[in-house]
């Protein structure tokens, strides 16, 4: 990984967490795969540049937060990139900087609600509905996106 | 914040997080405070260089993670660095981020057990207590840290 240090066999996990997701492209590609996205082009949206993007693919293949699987576009054969369980374990990491970035960080754009599907209901923890006190799942998840309050988006599964 | 991007003002809000914590260096220094550390000296223990330590600090400072408050020592009057209410409420992201580590990268030098004082149990979740359903703060929770099962250190409050 594109990181100033290795933190892969420090004794803190916190640390050995950081040394795959303490990058904030990282985050923002998980970001949008756990909205669908799978091909290099969707992921262009966090607005970033295409080396450093491609970089930071590779990194997480390398790391098991996505794999790589082909397919035909035309003539050719190209990758998309899938969210691994590992990848989808990071959802409660990205559910608790959305919900800091909602109190400390507001915006007249709207929030983004965390939806658990099998109650139906707004959930305010990262990790466990505060109604049924499930573990949540990308498959058991959905989001309302900042701006589209009317839209309710399943996460990638 | 000396990120490669503004996201102060992004309309999504884990993005506006990022902005801020989007930095490895800044989450361990959060983990330092919530073990307790105050002190320049102190914060020294993520292994870093004080020049980028001395700039994370002031921008956590300028983010109103933490705020510097005046000690003396000695013939001096020195600053500490203490944990601000917005600082205390990245502990779920902390603990999402050590969970993802237990589970993803397991360490033989044991783990990070978070308990929830009130009740006496250990917790799976980043920010609500798995037994009582209370939502987790720095002042009810203590961390027993890899290497040492038998201390319970309570977090900074």
């Amino acid at each position: 990984m594109p990181l100033r240090s290795d933190w892969s066999h420090d004794s803190c996990p916190i640390a050995r967490s950081l040394d795959v997701v303490g990058d904030p492209w990282v985050v923002l590609v998980l970001r949008e795969a756990f909205e669908g996205a799978t091909r290099f082009e969707q992921f262009r949206a966090i607005g970033v540049a295409d080396p450093v993007l491609s970089r930071r693919l590779a990194a997480m293949v390398e790391a098991g937060l996505l794999r790589r699987s082909p397919y035909v576009a035309g003539a050719r054969t190209r990758h998309e990139y899938l969210l691994t369980d590992a990848g989808r374990d990071l959802l409660p990491v990205v559910h608790a900087l959305a919900r800091w970035g909602e109190r400390h960080r507001p915006s007249p754009g709207g929030q983004l609600v965390v939806v658990h599907e099998a109650c139906g209901q707004v959930t305010e923890s990262a990790d466990t509905c505060t109604w049924c006190q499930v573990e949540l799942t990308p498959a058991e998840v959905s989001w309302r996106l900042p701006g589209h309050p009317q839209q309710l988006l399943p996460l990638a599964r």
